[in-house]
């Protein structure tokens, strides 16, 4: 059989291994002839632009594997229902009939699930012949039915350690400069991300002092009381906060107006909105660092965990294909002892994934809202474990802004 | 003799490495007793709170070695001339004799070789016994008189590989997301950090493709004509922006108004006044990140020359004090051949570096303003050579927020 692979949605820093893990599957799997991958994800299957990687050296699999972002390019699409948008489907059909292929395998958020979903549903109401499979993606850990998301434990991984750093950094400056310091954290409108900072924590009396996540409503008495206490307690203050932070009327806290061209305003700003409440309210020198795109695409420290399920769930993305388990996404299915994590993929089916947001449990928080952090590093530290270093050439990874158009053997159907 | 030892200004990823040249050299020379390190920078001889490093062993020492920011605290602190604050002075002088301390070794930037000149000043005016010394520290590479500064190095090496990595996020999601990325970084008058962003170019058409620095004054036209060309050549736009920018008339471009307590301007706000002004003149969607404490304090990526300068500049110091050599600075002085690269500690006087502040030169710079990537290549790219991790322990660098007050023979004389 014939299988297509893209990338969907925002990227992160171990996507490519995922597609390394399908491509070098794939490539010694004696049922695969051609594996397709998507230019900028499926717009590559509605344009006919798809990169055959059948036949690329493991060397090469091995550069892709270690490069944050997507080598082939991602894209953000959103499918419409078959009944809505015949037209679309038609140009998916007929790429997928032209190139023979039998397996789509689709690397995503909860969005890009839905994609999977939609397709399948097509394939058996229009009756093609495919195999759809989904392999989760998203530094945010937002997705239902798998206990983490490739992707994740590596921005996690990346925070947790910026965030002690910034935090050495803030404390030995703090008698007569800076007393408090805020990292505005992505997660879109969940607190995974800004949660892993707490990673670092032995005690309670340890940076970060205040995490902000959008599960709880934002209190103004009660935040400058806590930045008040923390400086008072220890000289300074470590504060990280979600992009997607919320007051108790559930509208979104924003430090300025961030619009795109379409006028909707964009995620982003929390820091500098806590910055000015700060400065106002009790007036302490304070900074804010916005890691934005960098705690995405932070390839030179890597979890090998992170690096390791992120492979495993493409490989295993091409074995459930060839085993015809449609509609299915690859879950990391997890078991942790005291000592022990010990984790598997596994197929769900997709719709329990597709849509869906995961949100982080209450009983992960304590009475004041704030993150119980023994029990979310019950849970996260075991993912963040190991450090994956890229090749260093010149004093510089060795990353490749044009790996896809210098991969030898590929072609862009036109 | 006995010695004092501070930090001064803010700290690096490498000034605990400078500490660490020092404390070991201290230690295992003959002519050097006690060691004194300052709790808070100067704060600690003016308030005799000093911690007693000559008995700490080689394992703590690495250990202090590896740490971003300072170990033992620094400070923001303006010294007057002699003849305006005598009571300063006098507290500083009754410290140093208290602990028979006849060598006075300060390491910071700009501002802090003044302290070191003007105590000097005071010493040789009043006839007390003391040999100072200069260390040069500053990630802001902005000192006159030494071929680089201490902690430059590391940050460009973060701030380069952090550019990259962000850059091949934006690459891939172009096509229908995010097509613009501002980083902001810091600098304050210079542009030698967002001049570090260009170390990855290998051909004019990678990013960054537009380093905007304070020497250059910036252009509202020129710069979205810049935008556009990128965006229309290459699919995105990376662009770094230095945090002191400036306009024609000199005035510091600011996106948002930061005020501190005493409503001072801070520095900082030119990635979203530059994202503001790309969304109204050209309407494609952009991210800003602004990297603030993280560049500073990124001891997860340390540069091995960096390292070795900062360690050899403490030993150095230690050395210089012994022979006597008053009112001076370690300076760098470095050797570039084609290949080769080659560098020594020598001792320059303390007035070369005081106050004054080194600008990107004009010959690094091509005929639009931008940066000569290949010239500013063949300066710095030998200093950010090798790759330095820290020791990590469950997953995360073994940074210890107390090893200062843990130290096994520490006394803070009260």
């Amino acid at each position: 059989m014939n299988i297509f692979y893209a990338h969907s949605g925002g990227v992160t820093a171990v996507i490519n291994t995922s597609a390394a893990g399908v491509i070098k599957t794939g490539k010694d799997h004696e049922q695969i002839n051609n594996i397709y991958v998507g230019k900028d994800g499926l717009l590559g299957l509605l344009n006919d632009q798809l990169y055959d990687v059948s036949q690329i050296d493991d060397d090469t699999i091995n550069r892709i594997s270690q490069q944050p972002g997507s080598v082939f390019g991602s894209c953000r699409f959103k499918l419409k229902d078959l009944e809505q948008d015949h037209e679309t489907y038609e140009r998916i059909i007929k790429h997928l009939a032209k190139h023979q292929i039998e397996g789509f395998i689709y690397n995503g958020g909860n969005d890009s699930q839905d994609t999977t979903q939609k397709i399948a549903i097509m394939a058996k109401t229009l009756g093609v012949n495919l195999t759809c499979i989904g392999i989760p993606k998203t530094i945010d850990n937002d997705l239902m039915g798998t206990d983490c998301c490739p992707g994740f434990a590596s921005a996690a991984k990346y925070l947790a350690t910026s965030c002690m750093e910034a935090s050495l950094d803030v404390k030995s400056m703090a008698k007569t400069s800076t007393k408090v310091f805020i990292l505005e954290v992505m997660g879109r409108h969940t607190g995974w991300l800004a949660a892993s900072c707490t990673l670092a924590k032995k005690t309670p009396h340890d940076p970060p002092h205040i995490v902000l996540i959008p599960e709880v409503a934002f209190d103004m008495n009660r935040f400058i009381t806590q930045v008040n206490r923390a400086v008072e307690s220890y000289g300074y203050c470590t504060i990280v906060a979600s992009e997607g932070l919320k007051n108790e009327q559930g509208d979104r806290l924003c430090g300025f107006d961030v619009f795109d061209a379409f006028g909707h305003q964009q995620l982003g700003g929390i820091g500098h909105y806590l910055a000015k409440a700060i400065t106002t309210h009790t007036g302490y020198k304070n900074h804010v660092a916005i890691a934005d795109y960098l705690q995405r695409s932070a390839g030179h420290l890597r979890a090998q965990v992170d690096v390791d399920q992120a492979y495993a769930a493409g490989k295993q993305a091409v074995l459930s294909c060839v085993k015809g388990q449609n509609s299915t996404m690859m879950s990391i299915k997890a078991h942790r002892d005291n000592h022990q994590y010990q984790w598997s993929i596994a197929p769900i089916d997709l719709s329990v994934a597709a849509n869906h947001e995961r949100f982080i449990e209450q009983d992960m928080l304590d009475q004041h809202g704030q993150i119980d952090f023994k029990k979310f590093q019950h849970y996260a530290l075991p993912l963040i474990q190991g450090e994956v270093y890229p090749d260093y050439r010149d004093g510089l990874a060795s990353y490749d802004y044009d790996l896809a158009t210098r991969l030898p053997l590929v072609n862009i159907a036109t």
